[in-house]
């Protein structure tokens, strides 16, 4: 056990959400900063999010078919720069390492800001014919972006941890094909596992990862109106291919290059899912993804301590074979204060069980999230409590969603959408041509952006609020983080 | 899945290990080579032995009550400084990031050869009191150590994957009661998991790690007769303490220093393990951790194929519910190709199902470590490829035990130290004073070392080979890698 946390929370979500965000993940020991500047510690409760969500993300990429690799952190510079835009893209934040032990290296080593570069180099070793495609490859790994903007935890870093999982195919057709099956992925993991509900769509060609022709994005809304951008997936044509020399002979014999997609789902989005659903008493963390999701308090008294802490110790031991239980019978503090640890900690579940609780055959269970108290029998507690824990991480989503409903509006001009803007932020759909330069207008006058094109709305009608053209689709539009 | 690959075995295990082995390698796709000197890529293969390590190691460490946490692959000049002997055992090899996009950095920063230093100046702020101890954390990442020796995959690489595990209690006793455990762990890992048997000892001082008071490692042998060091743990005392101001109110009211231990498990071992299990016909890897478990292959002739491949097809299924299976039904390789590059890539067990099997109501096993061939009922297959799988694991640790006893030599003076040596390499125990000066002189005479005082091996006879003095133990020598 880490030590409690002697301060409670200060700042207020609605009041100032930078402070209030930065006090939840410090407060509930989520995260820390470190002597680097812009790299953050991830502490026990923090990483186990990390865990959650990698295992359940993995789980679904080997369902997939796709296979785990490491690949060295280091890519020389010559190799960096092989495809034109990606290093442009990378360079202004490239981390170089140019000494080793007491020598200077004859050639910089980047440390990856993403790996299609050194991986494309080595993968196209691999490749001889047809029958060694598709490969679909992934790394969990760690990469540096050395970011100058303000860092904050989760949300921006300079290093962070995530998927990069790169596939190569034959066809056009099958890499495409791949879109909605890595997308499907992050959608159900986000919402399922994180509880976040975003909006689905491809971005703008301005907007598109260097190096790749088309990127799709999910793209949520944090607490203060702002947008964030959540996991990707790029479709890189051939572009890596051809920088690399990825070749295949087909099943005609004859010589192509392999199609390739990237995409990733990083640590950021801890962030994202803390500051949706936490509160002014400090972490919210959906069920499938606390650390602890039970914490089990003894309340005693000094005539029936020995009792109700024999009976509470049974309790909580059939509980941990269910769920992942704390069982707090630290005696230096009071119930009054272990609640508000665990509170501050965004542990699900509170079981209270005192000397009257074991009289009635009853315990009573607390939900963090909206502070509800009920009590149950002792004999359906474990049901209970899954119930509740089940409870919880829908209606988190659930809330969520209707938060960002709430929050998405639509604005047909140029005025509307920089009033939209300025007086209530969220997501806002806009009519748009298509156009670049439409894009940029709205941008220049309103200080949003457009953050992707939602798929699956079909045809809408209306008509771009820069041109007045008739606009092909409703593009998402909103200040981004 | 990945090219089939078109050339086997050329190097023997007798006669060339080092060709060998590397082969072993490459060939069975479990490594390769990259554009960065010293560093190399973990295929599918490879990658999904280190995840079985992980996984298994990993649970132990729950059960064990450590938390995993991520710390910044960076560390700041100034705190790699911080412990003397820690950065003179690490200067030597560290990476230095010097600049990032366009600017030079204002002090250089090392990647992280190991976290000490890093870690404990974050985690002296979450030590309060002798409540908040025992803290103890684990990380799986990736460290730097620009070696300039032959790299060799696995085996030695610049950069490599392992867990580093830091422990921090209230008092001595505490700390060293923690050795028995996390080397149990790793005991079990290596022993039951990758199926290498080694020597559980403490290090003499000077083998014992930059920084520590005591150093416990297990050591392998390899075949060409050169021991190897596995797993470690180390007591550091109070040495980081101090020097990170890493204090707690103890329950007295005093303030103390906290008491730290570290260990680690690397993809090292992976190396050691293909090393010595696999042979001349490619990898051979135990069956729990082998990427494939079981390879399915259905035997056709023109006539039966359709029926014999629906059959096939169905078995496979029911194994794949149990075991990691692969089922290979391409059609433009013959069985006995497929046969090869299965016992290449160290499949442990392969099924075989013919025409001839099907009207039988039969199958094939033939198991990779030996050869061995036998038929099974069908409606027995999944629990006949279930023994067989655990007969390979086993059989596998119990010839790697043999092969260490066989090769486990005691000598009494230097002389036959030194002739043991040169005629069998292999593990020397030696009766051994202490003191280094006989320690030096041994290693000066033989070019062998001692590797580790073997534990619980009691008050033996003998007189130090050098000195002559009455031995307080028995060391175990011999040529490291």
């Amino acid at each position: 056990m880490s030590k409690p946390s002697h301060e409670g929370m200060a700042a207020k979500k609605k009041e100032n959400f930078d402070d209030w965000y930065t006090q939840v993940i410090l407060k509930a020991e989520l995260a820390d900063y470190s002597p680097v500047s812009g790299c953050m510690v991830l502490r026990p409760s923090g990483y186990a999010i990390w865990e959650g969500i990698q295992t359940a993300t993995d789980a679904e990429f080997k369902k997939a078919g796709i296979s785990n690799t490491y690949f060295p952190i280091f890519i020389p510079e010559r190799l960096l720069k092989k495809e034109a835009e990606h290093v442009q893209g990378f360079a202004p934040e490239v981390a170089w390492v140019t000494q080793a032990g007491n020598s200077d290296l004859e050639e910089r080593l980047a440390i990856r800001p993403t790996s299609e570069t050194l991986m494309y180099e080595v993968v196209s070793k691999w490749i001889r014919s047809w029958r060694d495609l598709p490969m679909r490859l992934n790394q969990w790994n760690n990469v540096v972006r050395w970011e100058f903007r303000h860092p904050t935890p989760f949300l921006r870093t300079r290093e962070f941890l995530w998927n990069e999982g790169h596939s190569l195919f034959a066809t056009r057709e099958e890499a495409d094909a791949e879109r909605d099956e890595i997308l499907g992925i992050y959608k159900k993991v986000t919402e399922q596992f994180m509880a976040i509900p975003g909006y689905l769509g491809r971005k703008s060609k301005s907007e598109t990862f260097a190096g790749a022709e088309a990127t799709y994005s999910i793209e949520h809304l944090l607490p203060d109106g702002k947008a964030i951008q959540g996991p990707d997936w790029h479709s890189d044509g051939q572009n890596f291919s051809k920088a690399f020399d990825i070749t295949f002979i087909d099943q005609k014999g004859g010589k192509d290059h392999a199609w390739q997609n990237t995409w990733a789902l990083t640590t950021r989005e801890i962030g994202v899912m803390l500051a949706i659903h936490s509160d002014d008493r400090g972490a919210v963390v959906p069920p499938k993804l606390a650390a602890v999701q039970v914490v089990f308090v003894p309340i005693v008294n000094d005539e029936s301590k020995e009792a109700v802490l024999a009976e509470a110790r049974k309790l909580a031991a059939e509980l941990a074979g269910r769920f992942r239980v704390f069982f707090d019978d630290r005696d230096h503090l009071t119930p009054g204060r272990k609640f508000n640890e665990w509170e501050l900690k965004g542990v699900p579940v509170r079981v209270e069980f005192g000397p009257r609780d074991m009289k009635e055959g009853q315990a009573v269970l607390v939900r963090r999230d909206n502070g509800g108290k009920r009590t149950v029998k002792l004999a359906s507690l474990p049901d209970e409590v899954g119930k509740e824990l089940e409870t919880i991480q829908d209606s988190l989503f659930q809330r969520a969603s209707e938060e960002l409903s709430k929050n998405t509006r639509d604005a047909t001009t140029l005025a509307e959408l920089k009033e939209i803007l300025s007086q209530h932020g969220g997501m806002i759909r806009v009519p748009w041509c298509g156009k670049a330069e439409c894009e940029a207008k709205m941008k220049e006058e309103t200080g949003g952006k457009i953050l992707n094109v939602p798929l699956g709305q079909g045809r809408r009608k209306g008509r771009c609020p820069v041109c007045s053209e008739e606009a092909g689709s409703i593009a998402l539009f909103g200040k981004s983080y």
